[in-house]
């Protein structure tokens, strides 16, 4: 499938958040090249450390109004204290009501369930901290057995590495399964294509 | 293994680095957690803009004097002017002299064959460049079938996803392979641990 426009993300940054959460999917949506638009933001402009501590920079403030297809927010140990920042939280609603897509790896789906985003949808998250996302969204249907989730325009998807796989379960949904396939095998990546396939969780 | 010491990393960037091929073994050598000292480096301290376009910041200078235990260099579209660039290769052969491993990802095995470090030595790339890279290293013995291939001290690996199957091996190497498997576990990843295992080879 061709688009006319580039297809835009949004990625957000917050101290401490898990590198391959970000990267991964990144990765395989660069890989859509000329099609694609990535903005990092975060509550500032600037740099951001990771929870490995290697740095991401911030081009705009989530803050700022702007219209993303996808707005893609990251897990990683951050979450914790992230939780509980309502400017950061508000930022996330205000950009993700706009978008046509968002969605979130690991323990992303808490911060996106903390800004309300998640209410009556079918999510997942990361398996070693599944109780304590569960109790940041009680209205959310937590699903533990998944390796992603799509809930209309609302993706989220297990810990890490599963990031990668909803991402080109994303490229599917927006250009066509050949692309995803096609770009799979330029990241020489076996993507696991079944959102059900979830040798994690137990 | 428990080591007295961390383990320290000197993670390289260039203009148009591929994401994955960096960030995917960082995650990986992240989650040794404590165990691990990441620094990342450059030609000049700063920002550095990936091929995506997602920026990374180096922390220090290549050209700095400095002990690494692994010194890690990814592929990316900026390797085709990199090759050119004698003060990087100058840099890199200097920084990998001193460390106890090195290696790349994907074209990443260009940059080092280029800077002498691969000669008589048995190595791989990406696959879908892979004559090119080939090319700019005469004297090495190229292996095209292979996830990933080590050689003593010195490990490469094929395209973008290959890094981290390639992380978790020099992990199993340094830490022993029931750490290697507590990682993989830890970011939701299924390893391919056989690096002739390479289904994208023909």
């Amino acid at each position: 499938m061709q688009r006319d426009t580039p297809f835009k993300i949004g990625a957000v940054l917050f101290p401490g958040f898990e590198l391959l959460d970000l990267y991964g999917p990144l990765e395989m949506f660069g890989l859509l090249r000329g099609e694609v638009a990535i903005t990092m933001l975060a509550e500032q402009v600037g740099e951001v450390a990771s929870n490995q501590g290697p740095k991401g920079v911030a081009d705009k403030s989530l803050l700022e109004a702007g219209f993303y297809d996808l707005v893609l927010v990251p897990g990683g140990s951050g979450t914790r204290k992230e939780v509980g920042n309502t400017v950061l939280l508000a930022g996330l609603k205000a950009r993700a009501a706009e978008a046509a897509y968002f969605a979130s790896v690991c323990t992303g789906s808490a911060l996106l369930a903390r800004a309300g985003l998640l209410d009556g949808r079918r999510a997942t998250s990361n398996k070693r901290a599944f109780d304590w996302v569960c109790s940041q969204g009680p209205r959310v249907k937590w699903i533990r057995k998944a390796r992603w989730v799509a809930d209309g325009p609302v993706f989220t998807s297990s810990g890490v590495s599963a990031g990668m796989d909803m991402a080109l379960a994303i490229i599917e949904t927006v250009f066509g399964g050949e692309r995803s396939e096609e770009i799979a095998r330029q990241a020489e990546y076996c993507w696991n294509r079944d959102p059900g396939e979830d040798p994690f969780a137990s």
